[in-house]
């Protein structure tokens, strides 16, 4: 029980959640108060702002993750929302992690990293080291429980990842943006397309990492925007648990995300971001949150989401109603 | 002339240089000197025992690029050795990037990022932000003059990038790992090998980006242990700069990258990270330098490595002699 996969699957069972909340602050939806408080808007130097930034965004994170977390099992902080504040945002990215983690929730560290060898040794050591408790002379940034990565180098930049069993990665498989087709759908001499051959080196690559529910260490992200692929794919890749970006803002649907699921209405998480965290700029909640209850709308949001989601399942005759 | 790669060509043309520096500091080949110095082994927590190993790397590095500048243009520092040190090596990290540039050099940055969107974004705004001086109001975490990024999911994970013409970026085309052959020499539908498709894609989005010597700020990493696809992908690419890793350590030596050259000399730049900055460690340098001399050594295997290179391109008529 102590594989992440195994995990993962028994926390979400235990929540009845399929769904996976994205931490991306963008700057320009937060909470104008939140900013003011910290502020953000008497900054004088670059310095000043990008600490006052961040630390709107703690506040942001762990008044989110409060609320959503009786709706979700896991949530997946962006990278790059926090790398573009320079020191003082990743700090705040570490106190995310921690406070989600002191929060029963576990964290899927969206990084995309890739590399090979020792370079993919030292993304390993940043977010995955078993030994990075805070306490042990150990290498580690965050100790999350997974991180995206991408799969274009092939096995060397996936497997040095798979090294601590808690911990899980999720490779890139068929990404959600509307450009992806032309790279990743490209027609192969095999009669297959791209990313089904890469679909297959996946459910290889993840074969001896593989748990006590059917699953492996080793999940793929498939976009939630291209359910054609998403339903195929499952069928190819019966070991290999799905990350499905691109719900919500990005025009996927709970009907879209169906496909991604096993009979039993296992094998995938579905994320979404924006409309979730920032539920509190739409139009559904606006008139009934006011700014200071954006926690609020965003667990109604997250509720709505998870609840939408089991409901397509059920409507499938995927899992019982 | 403001161009990342007009800045590029002229700055490697100015020191007669095509190599390119790898600043990734293995913690097991740090000299033994200054991890004492630093306290390493007096480290009593997690918090203290990165501390100090980031401390020993600065050190390291201001010494490196003082000891090669005279041998090269670029450094290229591979951001997973400094996340894996949290906090304190990013730090580090952002320290050794102003010191390059006060000294200099011009940096590409290795963080082998990519994303889409508004992630995308982030990075660019984290490590290429046009105003992001360390004075006015702007996102930023360090100002790299190039960033390596993942090109597997298409042009929308390349453009964001590319927003910044004073800025560089480079796509991962064919690496330099064994196992990158699975991955990247599919055999497509057209008759092509993937990499060859996604050449293609790399001419075309670089086009609008063309500088005044003919090649675009989107450069392609190709591998110096694949000569082949190099002398394939040269003449696929016209437009195309490429930076060629795995010189020395992993195998790739000057005749091999001789093919990544254009007539005049020009189009790549190659890279070197442990067998410069470790070479003291190396049989050649360890009877000629102490360890605390270790400066002096990296200075002779960059200055070597210059020179091999350029030898190679004179004997294969390609520079005159």
């Amino acid at each position: 029980m102590n594989l992440f996969i195994d995990r993962l699957i028994t926390k979400m069972t235990e929540k009845d959640s399929r769904i996976c909340v994205g931490l991306d602050p963008h700057i320009d939806q937060m909470p104008e108060y939140l900013m003011l408080e910290a502020g953000v808007r008497e900054a004088k130097s670059q310095a000043e702002y990008l600490k006052s930034v961040a630390n709107a965004i703690i506040s942001f994170n762990r008044i989110i993750i409060e609320n959503i977390k009786p709706f979700t099992a896991v949530i997946k902080p962006q990278l790059a929302f926090y790398e573009q504040l320079g020191l003082p945002g990743l700090k705040v990215f570490k106190k995310t992690v921690e406070f989600a983690k002191e929060s029963g929730l576990m964290v899927i560290v969206d990084g995309k990293r890739n590399d090979i060898g020792s370079s993919a040794k030292g993304y390993y050591n940043a977010y995955l080291n078993k030994e990075n408790d805070g306490k042990k002379l150990a290498l580690g940034f965050v100790k999350a429980d997974a991180l995206t990565v991408n799969s274009y180098l092939g096995f060397e930049g996936i497997e040095p990842f798979l090294e601590n069993e808690e911990a899980g990665v999720f490779g890139l498989l068929r990404t959600s943006n509307p450009g992806a087709e032309k790279v990743q759908n490209l027609m192969m001499a095999s009669g297959k397309r791209f990313y089904e051959e890469l679909a297959l080196m996946f459910e290889e690559w993840g074969e001896d990492y593989c748990g006590e529910m059917g699953y492996s260490n080793l999940g793929a992200v498939i976009g939630a925007t291209c359910p054609e692929e998403l339903a195929k794919l499952r069928k190819l890749m019966p070991h290999t648990f799905f990350l499905i970006p691109g719900y919500g803002a990005q025009g996927g649907g709970a009907d879209d995300v169906v496909a991604g699921f096993d009979i039993n209405g296992c094998g995938g998480i579905v994320n979404s971001a924006r409309s979730i965290i920032f539920a509190y700029r739409k139009k559904l909640y606006k008139d009934k949150y006011k700014e200071d209850e954006f926690g609020l709308a965003s667990a109604e949001a997250a509720e709505k989401m998870q609840l939408d989601i089991n409901q397509a399942l059920k409507k499938a005759g995927v899992i019982d109603g």
